[in-house]
């Protein structure tokens, strides 16, 4: 058992920090509420990066990069998103800095405050009723990777950070039926992303009028539930109708040669989709990473006591990592990085995930905790009496399992095998608890129990309405996480105004 | 001849400002200062990005995130990084806004105000300080990509922007040779980055006092001439010393068993690059691109007035775009973008560069105009006369050639060969522009005299010294661009004071 790791029996909040810390994922800033990512959770977000990259270039969108200030008279412009974000901006006041006798003084005041973005409708509505005169601009289809603020109170890495990094996409249409069958599209790209990448299962829904986003017609998301039994949102994608489009009068002259305004949608997902993955798939012993998306799918860790068997035992570990890597990779790196002591070799098609041949001149007890806590989904382990043999151990991260193998079984379809293999189970085992994880309840009673005792996905008929949602959360601290696209059909008997409903919602708690 | 283009020989920067505006790179934001990169442009940042990240990561780099805001106290610790920087920061004083009669209002004045990151030496040092405890903690080799703010009096799409992007190399070392071969290290990997990849020519060298970086032991930098003779400053990388180790207390316990303080580094380039290759390659019909960096590197351009036509043109257009990219990945963009106009293939390996069969309904001369105007190196067009004789044209962006080809002569091989040559010859044609703008003098009349006629890079003997260098810069405008890594030996006579110099210099006109 990893002492520098609380279980999650004991407190699972507690436990979520030890496992970032020991991963050295992320530590806070001496700026409050604001992260810094250390390489070994960037990697994670570059890797995340990578796969939607893809998805949304192979979705025909294309990257831009907008302000990071926004003037707020363009916040005001929007009623509803106003009241949803200005209440929690940066506020850039001044434009320099000045020495005096007390130290630096600010200087230069603005005519009109700046906020930092905290999400870029407002700029990109602006800038898209210059670049859009007619049908034939349409549709533009673009998205910005940056860096955001929201100043929030209560913090948690990569859950909730003051500032934080994430995605947004921005559209406009012709149609509002285009604008509708791009939100879903997008919902889609994330479920998939989520699923097959990150091994997340999720459930996609549209929210209820007072959990949207403030400015949008619709609100879809994808919604996790935790192990822990919170749920967690891990990614939303809003059909902004033509509320933007009014405000900043993004309009085009049609195929009928009149003047329209646009449908316009937004898509976001952020490095909250890393705290997704913490609390999804790991464990006691630290972090567990989906093999697909780790950016180190193996270690070969040598073993041996006398300098004497040093060399038999590197020689069978560079060959090892010959057979699952290629000749080529391997010279590439020991080219590159000659003098150091960890030869990271590129595996697989994309130059993305590596195999790492630990070399440090450290305990092998104290290799085992580095890579088990940094989640390397696979251990190959290999010492003086396995070379005589041609041997090697294969330890697994997820099964804790032990695998005594024959050197020459190794090859690069061998691992990627195995990935496959722990991939698809990581993905069950999640599919399972939150299966067994969900219940369903016929009444306002059975939902309090529900939420009070387990916590999970709780389904039930519903009619969303703010007041009584309202009511809800006071009472149960339960909110409804989304109406599920997956509907039974028929009808039922709302379980809190007891009127006919024709939707099932989920409620849980959220994170 | 574009008339949407100003000639070079007009007026150079309105030229540059047509070129950027034509090829759809860059806006000016509502932001004053603040510039918005649009897809094309920003196509080019993910280019630069994707070639200099692989580079990064092949010498042991990894990236990492730290805070946007900085607090004011954390950049007066260094004295001569805060004299650098703290005049011209984005100053944020408050933690959001609230209605009032008049609008909005500021609200939640923050105890200390913190500035947007105008670079991230001070809150990386910070956490260096907390992470270094050992010499087997070392090196520490990171870098960061992020979005930086200086506000700038007068801005300059690319070239000088009150936010722009960039990447910020900062890395601690045991000893001071270690950093001081870092940062020669990064420099050569600037320059191989700069020269491989953008075609564009640079001169290695060391900055003078009066030009290093606030804060830094010595700065060393890459100068490029742009095609007006005006120098441009294209990265620098600098030994900060124990500078910034001595101001957050970055040490750690020795081989020795004695605490000592780290050697540090950072090296930087930014969203500049473009404006640097916009100004090295591009001519008055619009934006030139390298070849090997070009998103798009070829559009193939259907030909045909009669509807009757289409079909066999159509066909033949297809079976090109075959033969470059192979069916696989032509098959794989018809599935993705099956309704759009504009078949983007990739071609080559990494996913990078793509091949567009240009299908939209506009006439051939608009499609001549748009893809000269953003630079695309190779365009093939054909009509149904060329598809009788299985032949096609080829026009050459560079050259402005046209040949005529059969349509079996294309091939993968065959662009990647065409991509080489026009590389080299894009880089040859700057660097002969480099030497026959670069002229050596004797005397400061002889300066004086160049820099007003000519400008371009001038070199000579030369004591760099602050007091002289201002007095040059206000009678010349010229400044020491760097002392050049590549000196003759020997010894000469300082072109201004007249005593004994032991290295030459390069003065020229910045911007």
């Amino acid at each position: 058992m990893a002492k520098n790791i609380t279980t999650r029996e004991q407190d699972y909040n507690q436990w979520y920090l030890d496992v970032i810390k020991a991963a050295q994922l992320a530590d806070y800033s001496p700026v409050r509420g604001c992260m810094v990512i250390r390489p070994t959770g960037y990697a994670l977000w570059e890797a995340i990066q990578g796969d939607l990259d893809a998805r949304f270039k192979a979705t025909g969108h294309t990257n831009a990069y907008f302000p990071l200030l926004i003037p707020v008279s363009f916040l005001q412009k929007e009623a509803d998103h106003v009241d949803g974000f200005a209440m929690e901006c940066a506020v850039v006041t001044h434009s320099g800095l000045e020495a005096s006798e007390d130290g630096l003084k600010v200087k230069g005041e603005l005519a009109e405050p700046l906020v930092v973005r905290p999400t870029s409708e407002t700029v990109i509505g602006h800038m898209y009723s210059q670049w859009i005169q007619s049908y034939r601009d349409l549709p533009v289809l673009l998205n910005q990777w940056a860096n955001v603020m929201r100043w929030e109170l209560r913090t948690r890495l990569f859950l909730r950070t003051a500032e934080f990094l994430w995605q947004e996409g921005h559209t406009a249409h012709e149609t509002a039926e285009e604008a509708q069958e791009e939100t879903l599209k997008m919902l889609d790209v994330y479920a998939e992303c989520v699923e097959e990448f990150l091994a997340v299962p999720v459930i996609k829904g549209q929210k209820t009028e007072s959990e949207k986003f403030p400015g949008a017609d619709t609100t879809y998301c994808i919604e996790a539930l935790m192990q822990d039994g919170k749920a967690l949102q891990a990614g939303t994608s809003h059909n902004l109708g033509q509320n933007f489009a009014k405000a900043f009068d993004i309009g085009f002259l049609g195929r009928d040669n009149q003047r329209h305004l646009c449908w316009t949608t937004s898509w976001g997902v952020s490095t909250r989709l890393i705290g997704a993955l913490i609390m999804t798939h790991s464990d006691d012993e630290g972090l567990v990473l989906p093999p697909r998306m780790a950016p180190v799918v193996c270690a070969i860790v040598p073993i041996y006591r006398k300098e004497g068997e040093k060399e038999q035992v590197m020689e069978a570990c560079r060959n090892m990592l010959v057979s699952l890597c290629g000749i080529k990779a391997v010279e590439q790196a020991e080219s590159r990085l000659g003098n150091r002591d960890q030869l990271a070799v590129f595996f697989g098609e994309g130059h993305r995930q590596q195999v790492i041949l630990d070399m440090r001149d450290t305990k092998p007890v104290e290799k085992h905790f580095y890579w088990e806590q940094r989640g390397v989904p696979f251990r190959l382990e290999v010492g003086p009496r396995d070379v005589a043999k041609n041997a090697c151990v294969l330890k697994n991260r997820l099964s804790r399992d032990k695998e005594f193998l024959q050197q020459d079984e190794l090859s690069g379809s061998w691992l990627e095998n195995k990935i496959e293999a722990m991939q698809s189970e990581l993905f069950q085992r999640a599919q399972t608890r939150t299966e067994e994880g969900t219940c369903f309840v016929d009444s306002y009673e059975e939902l309090k129990k529900a939420l009070a005792e387990r916590s999970g996905f709780v389904r039930c008929w519903f009619n969303p309405d703010v007041d009584n949602e309202q009511k809800i959360k006071e009472e149960t601290k339960g909110t409804v996480r989304c109406i599920p696209l997956d509907q039974p059909g028929g009808e039922g008997t709302c379980i809190y105004s007891g009127e006919p409903a024709k939707q099932q919602v989920i409620f849980a708690i959220a994170y």
